[in-house]
């Protein structure tokens, strides 16, 4: 028998950032410049003093995501990369649809946070903040071959336009 | 009427790290040197080729966090430091008991994962893991005065030990 977790929505994602986006380009990561994180009034007090920490981690329900899950996928939706574990990657295609974003804190009026670089879609559910401290900073990381080389091709592109 | 969101548990870590040790040592925040993540077999694929990264994100359902929510609370359970709201510090008191650490990744063998730095109880149910990527690892950053001051007291102790 499958144990069930149930969580509920605190607040939503408001970005120029739409579904549309999503279909149009989908081998893209879009890091929006800036949107806004909007917590439920009844969590007012669970923001008090998140402007001390320069970023947060945002987690969110990817609630857009529907059809067969599969165990396997492309690297950023490229065929040209070989499928590999969905645990591998980033995608959205996974047992559980929950992402994690670091963002930067631009700041905060009552229940409305602004933040830079949230790469979800409006009207995402958020299901938590916490603060990005020392411990989410790793030093020396290293990364698999295929991100290594989205990182390298994106680069080439954005310094040729 | 609140949004419910029902995720599975895909795994449990295992590890020398039990409820008892909380009890006992409520305000320390406790960094497992090692431990295991063992995900379910049916997602044996989809932890194929997540060794080709040196740090994974675990995310965890704490889910030994009952009673009454508050929602501003003492950092670390430090009493002498003033209450925060829950989402500018890491405490399991917040709206969705969700976890999220960054660890190290040490092995894996099939569906068992070897990781250095979980800090969650012995048989917390998994719900996700993540490559750790440039893009979680942030160069400049600032954290609150009771972060610093915290991690600038747990030094001391190291030193003197």
């Amino acid at each position: 028998m499958e144990s069930k977790i149930v969580l509920k929505s605190i607040g939503k994602v408001q970005s120029d950032f739409g579904e549309d986006d999503i279909i149009r380009h989908p081998t893209r990561r879009v890091s929006m410049v800036s949107g806004l994180v909007i917590i439920d009034h009844r969590f007012n007090a669970t923001l008090n003093r998140i402007e001390s920490y320069s970023h947060l981690i945002i987690i969110y329900h990817m609630h857009k995501v529907t059809g067969v899950k599969e165990l396997k996928v492309h690297p950023r939706v490229r065929k040209e990369i070989a499928k590999v574990g969905g645990f591998a990657t980033r995608s959205p295609n996974r047992p559980n649809p929950i992402g994690v974003t670091v963002v930067k804190l631009l700041g905060r009026r009552g229940n409305i946070v602004k933040v830079e670089g949230l790469d979800s879609v409006n009207g995402t559910p958020i299901l938590d903040i916490k603060p990005y401290t020392y411990a989410d900073r790793k030093a020396k990381i290293h990364v698999s071959e295929w991100t290594r080389s989205l990182l390298k091709n994106s680069r080439t592109v954005a310094n040729s336009a």
